[in-house]
């Protein structure tokens, strides 16, 4: 069977991933955790605006509905 | 098992947590409360407008659909 | 049990609350009635946009999707 | 018992109200209906964008997602 | 009882209605069916565009959510 | 019975259909299936921006959420 | 029966598809699961930005809610 997205989410915990927001913000980090919405827990994230990093942070909740896509 | 969002929220009751919201705004507070649908309560919370503190209050009710990210 | 946000709604009402709306819009009165979705009822309200009172209501009911946040 | 939000439009039915809609539109009329969604339904209703009188309806169904606040 | 939103649909079909919908845009026409989404099938209708007729169609379904109100 | 939105879609089927989406984008094409979000697939499909053929598709699956109206 | 975008999905799986995004966006890719929103997986893909492309990853995983259209 082809792999659902979330299967997909399944596979990439801990893993680094690239997390696009909407509002040009990009988070990377590693996958902790997700749910149905997609929203995620990641650790050890940065944070970009526009390319540029502007923040670390050891532990982040994005909510889900900000994602654009999710990049193992 | 990997911590859900949810739980990683119920495991920051109590502890600041910075909470980014849609349209510039921002949140430091001490996480009080939540639900299902990321709603939060926070005290003693200092809300700040790109980057600087424009208010302090003793409680605030955000309602979730405003949340980009919470960072304990 | 940390307190829900509808229970910290429950709390306020009868209290003098402020409430950030989406659009720069902010109603400061009475919280006299809420629902799951956040929708309100305020008394003895004034409006104001971007910080100016711009009129005042003995009710209104403010629909929840528009709402950033309450502070009793 | 504190009043819920549809409560309170009960209250407002054949009184006139203030509908204040997204995108700086507005409704003045004789509330004649509403459901759930905040969906309404007004009889003879002038419409005013950005405070001035654009039009006049006999009858007018609103859509409840454009709804910020009605005032009785 | 007062009438619900739908069912003021409901009377109003087979007459010309005009539907605002968001965007500038609007719809005259006959309101030939609709749902609980206030999706509609309008017929022999005129599209407008900021106050100007753009096109005419034999029949049109609009999607619910695009509406802001409709006046029979 | 005046017939509901979907059942004008079924009707639909097999006929060239004017697809006008949000933020100035349009298919013209043939409708082969729909449901009941409004997710459409259309077989050979001109793409239109602002007026102006941009491409052309053999097949297309349109998310719903982005459809405006759909005039057979 | 006419085919439901679902199953217009199920069949892409495996083949390159343009996967059209809000905000200008654009993937192409090997379609390799999605679900009932509309979430996607993508293999090889490339993004898009305006038509230009500005990078490759191994796989992505969009959320369904940024989709236009995907194009078979």
């Amino acid at each position: 069977m082809s792999p659902k997205p979330l299967n997909a989410l399944k596979e990439a915990i801990s893993n680094r991933v690239i997390v696009e927001l909407k509002g040009g913000r990009e988070f990377r980090g590693t996958l902790d955790g997700y749910d149905i919405h997609m929203n995620l827990v990641l650790k050890e994230a940065e944070e970009l605006q526009n390319g540029e990093v502007v923040g670390k942070v050891e532990t982040t909740i994005v909510r889900g509905d900000n994602v654009i896509y999710i990049s193992p």
